[in-house]
């Protein structure tokens, strides 16, 4: 590993959520500190109180600047956004304040990101209701990146120890995953997964890429899709000097990445991505959002907000995020 | 377990595939015989042939009838159907004398089982295309057991471990599996799953229904067949007193089998059930035809020409469809 130590901008999430909790369990390992710098951009109020979610001594520096902060393990900096009535908000309790505030940490975290504070932004978890009770009409962080940043391709990625899993469709009914399976789709996350490994170093070099129906179309007999858009695809990208593979077998391309053929696949619809990934590792999958000109990580869960304030929330995911963009950073920014 | 042991049919399948092979590699076991009583159902001559592929002296007894058998291990008892020319087939070798051989196989262990000769039917691979080559029009080996036991509502499932998976639909495009998410349809797969528990006596009762679309349709915004099938679906069996949830979200259900919370999960395409079984145990999946009047065990392989008479084969997945035949017998015929 070298020597350089990547900022990572955390950003808390909603406060009525698990997001604090889980950043300063994560927080409280030391070896953290020894793969970056972590900085909270959220409210220094919620994550003092957090404090009490470890049985170990840690103490919050409220920091106005990037430069101002400790980065020693012990110290959890934050950077402090302002938001009236923030402090009144309720563990588990829906509110347009916490959807507001939740939202304001991000653009934080973008700002810093694209001005080359941070090298990578890691996401806590926020309520899409809340958001939208504050006036946001993002279905999701996801989208809130995309506007600010001004991407227009972009993919989720599910990346889980190290399979990288592009996704061609999300949020969508299995219908309209069909209908977006295109040559011109396809080929942009073929392009995005190409950039992946190569600013990330991987060592697989080989793009797997998924068919969308059963047995990859079983030559026309189960569908044309392949025929039409990802057989299309692969060519292309095929000729333009890519190492790509496919359209493969969906019920067999994850066993091959599991047994180390692939570091990367190309997926076409959400469960096809999901299902494997949870499986493989249901803790420790992390959501990166691929084609930004910046790097961002997230946990894979929501606000839980059933759980938040009880201290029972499982650290692994935002541990996992922290890990991977510090690594991602690293690649991208490193010597 | 109890003293019954159920006599079992495993039909040859292709001669010019790896089915004699795993046969005899999983009849070179002695603890198959402590489980059941096997007979193969096929031709005595490629069955010696096959002696080769194992380094213990094991011999065929070639019989008439089922009670000519000797089942004891050292023997492999033979029910030879002649097949006239089967003798000339070559490894690897697409043939119409070999696709007829070996539907007559399926033909001759669907006949003892419906005649209560054999307690279960575990098939070898077979060749479509060889089988159409013999003027067989059959897409596959469960619509032979089906015509032949004149079965209306089946379904596949496969089961790994202790998790059985059901599914809606099978080999068509996902387009069309998702019109075949019908009410009607998963009504009909969710009570062969209760028949499922009930004739096989599984310990956890309660059946688990995937969702469609991701997240289930999240209510109706990433598609409507959660709404319009699957949930009436759903509520009429537990109207009748089944215990099912769902829909559940895909990519969360299996691994809630996984953990134990499930034996029986319902699926509504080929992919969704195919990809986590693959990565739960790819080498010993059992594909298992239900809804028929007799059991039907099966490998999940094909007869992988490009492997045949090399003696490589691995035979993990018939040695687990044997296996699961027995313990199917065993729980239905058994006292």
């Amino acid at each position: 590993m070298s020597d350089f130590k990547p900022l990572l901008a955390l950003t808390m999430g909603d406060p009525a959520g698990v997001g604090a909790e889980v950043i300063v369990k994560t927080l409280a390992e030391e070896e953290v500190y020894r793969n970056c710098r972590p900085l909270v951009v959220g409210d220094a109020g919620w994550m003092a109180e957090s404090l009490g979610f470890v049985p170990i001594p840690l103490k919050v520096n409220r920091v106005q600047h990037v430069q101002d902060g400790a980065y020693r393990y012990g110290t959890i900096d934050v950077l402090h956004v302002d938001n009236p009535g923030v402090e009144e908000v309720e563990y588990g309790r829906l509110s347009a304040v916490a959807g507001r505030a939740a939202v304001s940490y991000i653009f934080k975290g973008i700002d810093m990101a694209l001005q080359g504070e941070a090298h990578a932004v890691v996401t806590g978890p926020i309520n899409k209701e809340a958001m939208h009770m504050a006036g946001y009409r993002y279905p999701g962080h996801t989208e809130i990146f995309a506007e600010k940043t001004v991407t227009r391709d972009y993919a989720m990625m599910l990346a889980v120890d190290d399979v990288y899993v592009l996704h061609v469709s999300t949020h969508c009914s299995l219908r309209e995953a069909c209908d977006r399976a295109t040559k011109e789709r396809v080929g942009a996350v073929i392009r995005l997964a190409q950039e992946v490994i190569d600013t990330y170093r991987l060592p697989k070099r080989t793009i797997a890429v998924a068919g969308l129906n059963p047995h990859a179309g079983e030559g026309g007999a189960f569908g044309r899709e392949e025929i039409e858009g990802i057989i299309p695809a692969v060519q292309e990208a095929q000729s333009l000097g890519m190492d790509v593979v496919g359209p493969l077998p969906p019920d067999s391309v994850f066993v091959r990445a599991q047994r180390g053929q692939f570091n990367v696949v190309v997926v076409m619809y959400h469960d096809q991505g999901h299902i494997p990934v949870k499986i493989l590792n249901f803790e420790e999958g992390v959501n990166v959002t691929v084609g930004l000109p910046i790097i961002r990580t997230s946990v894979d869960h929501g606000t839980a907000f059933d759980k938040a304030g009880k201290g029972t929330a499982d650290p692994a995911s935002m541990r996992a995020a922290v890990y991977l963009g510090a690594r991602m950073a690293r690649a991208k920014y490193g010597r």
